[in-house]
């Protein structure tokens, strides 16, 4: 808080991640008696260098929801800056990285993160599936970051220049469970041992931290039909699981048939 | 800190991690404006009953240094209590897990995470190496936890049942690196390819988030000698590394030859 509040310029950044219902930028502002900016995906990759210009002169604050340096975009601001002689100062915070230790799953058995993204018309990637598969081969949980889509623009306004955007997007569990097994239907029809299935048991997390934070554990073919609520989702392919995790976890046990 | 302030009991968990310097139970207690009991690892370990017993008619708090779920106990604490009938609010914070992205490594090219835990007399420990080469093998970053030893108890003392403690250890950088080189050294001795070299960079950090936090970028040879100052200390050994994560980590290279 004396940190933010020492700051002559203050930018919320508004496009990796989102607040919990009720906190916007107003509630924000009166927290710390500051006026706040949103700082939307064009500011920070984009204009980033007026950000580290402004900080030459007067301490400036950019507020990030999770821990700053998630996303890659934000270590690059902090290299640029302190190669430009500006002075940083990071203040962690909580990130879904580790607060997903509040389903019950130990954070130790984790193997590389995933993200799973929307897919278009032409292109479907699917490379996440073979991360999972070899966190599987050992034994390690595989967390799933879902896609958030903000300040995107359709094919039509781009070509014509217009800065008009579409609705933010925000992949629930649901979506990210139909693509699971649509890449595993694929690979049955080529023979192939996919590591899991529609009965395969997974964890679907909403709002981690939030008041109204929802876990779900269910088959992957259940997933498919279940709505966990607003966004933010994160989904959980468990490995082998410990019986003290096996236990946690079903206290999240939801039967939707 | 309201949900601090509205309990009746306040304990603070002192074995997993430790506070920053400056900060004790006596800060905590002034900030918070209420009495915290400190709760050893024998509190947690052997009374949670009684701490759930408690919480069945009054509220009652347990502060932890980090996530709160990122130890065994604590997730197992949860379980029990709420197996016992009482509710559990979890306040989640910030982990090493996330808050290492301070050294520029992207969060998302890490694998699973090792412990690297004081070698005893007849007790040499190495199940550690394997996870880092599968993680190197998949060109992933590996996260080294570093042992923390407190309220050990010496055979002599166990023997007479004497309530006497050790003073604490915590494993510095230095003393990881030598272990880590004296496993490949007598991998050597086999024939066996190691997976890291004395000449192999690695990043080590110390009181990351504190005001006189310290990262290092230099080989294990190096960092056996390497004095980085008061605990806790973590250790990174990376994987394949983006060229924007190798001019970061050069930020912090150390010549200490």
């Amino acid at each position: 808080m004396v940190t933010v509040q020492k700051c002559s310029r203050v930018y919320l950044e508004s496009y990796t991640s989102i607040m919990s219902f009720g906190l916007d930028k107003k509630k924000l502002e009166e927290f710390f008696n500051k006026e706040i900016e949103e700082a939307d995906r064009m500011t920070i990759e984009l204009d980033s260098d007026d950000i580290i210009d402004e900080a030459f002169d007067s301490d400036v604050c950019l507020l990030v929801v999770g821990d700053p340096l998630g996303a890659t975009t934000h270590a690059s601001l902090v290299f640029n800056a302190r190669k430009a002689g500006v002075d940083v100062e990071i203040v962690h915070n909580a990130s879904i990285i580790s607060a997903v230790g509040c389903c019950g799953l130990q954070l130790y058995r984790f193997g590389e993160i995933v993200s799973i993204v929307f897919w278009e018309e032409n292109w479907h990637p699917d490379s996440y599936y073979f991360k999972i598969a070899e966190n599987k081969k050992r034994g390690l949980h595989t967390l799933c970051l879902l896609d958030i889509k903000t300040k995107e623009q359709s094919i039509k306004n781009m070509m014509k220049g217009r800065k008009e955007f579409l609705p933010p997007r925000y992949m629930t569990c649901s979506d990210a469970a139909k693509q699971l097994l649509e890449i595993v239907d694929q690979m049955s029809d080529e023979n192939m041992e996919p590591v899991y299935t529609k009965s395969t048991e997974v964890v679907a997390l909403a709002r981690v931290g939030w008041d109204d934070q929802k876990i779900v554990f269910c088959s992957l073919e259940a997933l498919c039909d279940l709505d966990m609520g607003p966004p933010l989702h994160s989904l959980i392919i468990p490995g082998e699981l410990h019986p003290m995790e096996l236990d946690f976890l079903k206290s999240f046990y939801h039967n939707v048939f």
